[in-house]
């Protein structure tokens, strides 16, 4: 790459930029926000070889930079406004690269409103590495935080989990006897988060929530940790995708993978009974499936009942990109 | 370090947690934004071996992350409001850096008033990278931003330049015949920017203003084209320090790293003539020296006047980090 930083953001990154980024002229960006709102922002960091394979498609490590973000946004109910993107490149990246991740960036920042208003470029000798921070408006005072899941709550995740961990396992190597739209299907899973913005008119229901990043179980755990109080997981109850009962039936283990492994980025929420109906017609509304799989109890610790009725133990509790 | 992410988190960065940050237990922070202001959004990431040296003091890696953000923000006269990290971590960081980078960060959030608000911390392969996405508010429509610079304008420069380019051509082996507190000045002055907040008042009066991150002469050649206007830099004007020119009066073409080197961090800002003196009495208020070296013409391009008042042609134009 012969361009300077500036000539690099012009062409790639300022096509994308939205008003509060001031075509990328500047340092900074301005944004008038929402009156009367909240802002929720948050950041995440991705580095090939750790969170994505460095031969992905860069449309597909871009959306997914972006979307990872957006996962943490909507299980706080919150609405996008934008991103800023730290993009630290090494020095094999062409400018067909850039102009992908661009082209994968922009087609996102479209589909989910939430335009690039920010950043910086930087060399690095390491794998390349993206850091997005995303933010959005809530309704003061809206926001279930994770730390106020109470006993007697329901415990619900939104789509199916567990597919984009044996994706990841399928990249790895793992050989299940499976048909192909259902190994389709799953590394499609890992590869590509659905972030559930939808589910904003739910969550306001909901006394805690969080995405689905590390692991159904760990999770949970971590939900239950916050907030000072125990709970049970029934994986019965749990909502597999017909391509990963497909494998824990041919390979029993494999509910481990499905029920402790990452990159859901579903919606993990604690809703109090009585708002139960509530949370559950505002999900139907918005096309998004809910489904509750546990209870909040005084105490501590995650009970968890395996597909059999009795108690499971997995190995590992969280998956940890860490 | 065999602490799981949660932990690390928990000792090292919870501590420093602002109240937007919800003790760093949950995956976001909520914000009430100042009513009736508007934010201002920047990021700058930072790699190992490329914005700083991998055995630099952690406490002085961590200050720079936050103070070349802070720099941005000083230099639109914004007041922060918090700040969030993303670090990515190569396996031999320790408990102890990690202790070290936590301690300096928390001193200088305190000191600028800009608490941590949330973060993401991963592992990579490669160098140590940070990323720090920091914001502010200001009033509504006051902001300097970079293409408003008028013909007229006169160019204005904060504190002393060139110090952390002459910094950093020490550390990389140059040999000039200095005293000793002149090196260990300009040593300082790379490794520590100091954010020129106190010049928010005095920015009021200006049509357009950055921080000079690349270099007094690449910097302001962008603002000027970014303006669509030309100027002059007369170099006579400049503010150097004793220690700079005491390097320079040794050796000549250091001027050339003083003119055009970076990591000054000092606030550049094109001021019309009828607000001049409110400019400099505000920055006079706030004990930041301010020093008039040029004026926006029309037309476009960056003429340089050298030492000896004669046309100066430099090799490279601006410093980059890219």
């Amino acid at each position: 790459m012969s361009l300077s930083e500036d000539e690099l953001i012009a062409r790639y990154f300022a096509p994308l930029a939205g008003a509060a980024g001031l075509a990328l002229k500047d340092d900074v960006a301005r944004l008038t926000p929402p009156p009367g709102r909240d802002l929720v922002l948050t950041v995440d960091a991705l580095v090939a070889g750790v969170h994505f394979f460095a031969h992905d498609p860069p449309e597909r490590i871009a959306a997914k930079g972006l979307r990872v973000n957006l996962s943490d946004l909507a299980a706080k109910g919150a609405t996008p406004l934008g991103f800023l993107l730290a993009l630290a490149m090494p020095p094999d990246v062409s400018p067909a690269w850039l102009e992908a991740f661009a082209r994968g960036l922009g087609a996102d920042a479209r589909t989910y409103g939430c335009p690039l208003i920010g950043g910086d470029t930087v060399k690095t000798p390491g794998p390349l590495t993206l850091s997005i921070t995303a933010f959005g408006s809530i309704a003061p005072g809206r926001m279930p935080v994770r730390t106020q899941a109470r006993p007697g709550d329901l415990l619900y995740v939104s789509g199916t989990v567990g597919d984009a961990a044996l994706g990841l396992a399928l990249r790895r190597g793992a050989t299940p006897t499976l048909s192909e739209p259902y190994r389709a299907h799953l590394l499609d899973r890992y590869l590509l988060p659905q972030p559930r913005l939808g589910l904003a008119a739910a969550l306001r229901h909901a006394h805690a929530a969080m995405d689905v990043s590390d692991g159904l179980v760990g999770d949970l755990a971590k939900l239950l940790r916050a907030s000072g109080v125990g709970g049970e997981l029934d994986l019965r109850a749990a909502p597999f995708s017909d391509a990963a009962r497909a494998w824990i039936a041919a390979e029993p283990d494999a509910i481990e993978i499905a029920a402790t492994g990452g990159d859901d980025y579903e919606v993990l929420a604690a809703v109090p009974p009585d708002a139960a109906l509530g949370f559950e017609a505002a999900a139907a509304q918005a096309r998004i499936p809910v489904q509750a799989v546990g209870r909040v109890r005084e105490g501590e610790g995650l009970n968890v009942l395996g597909l059999d009725g009795a108690p499971a133990r997995f190995a590992r509790g969280a998956y940890s990109h860490f």
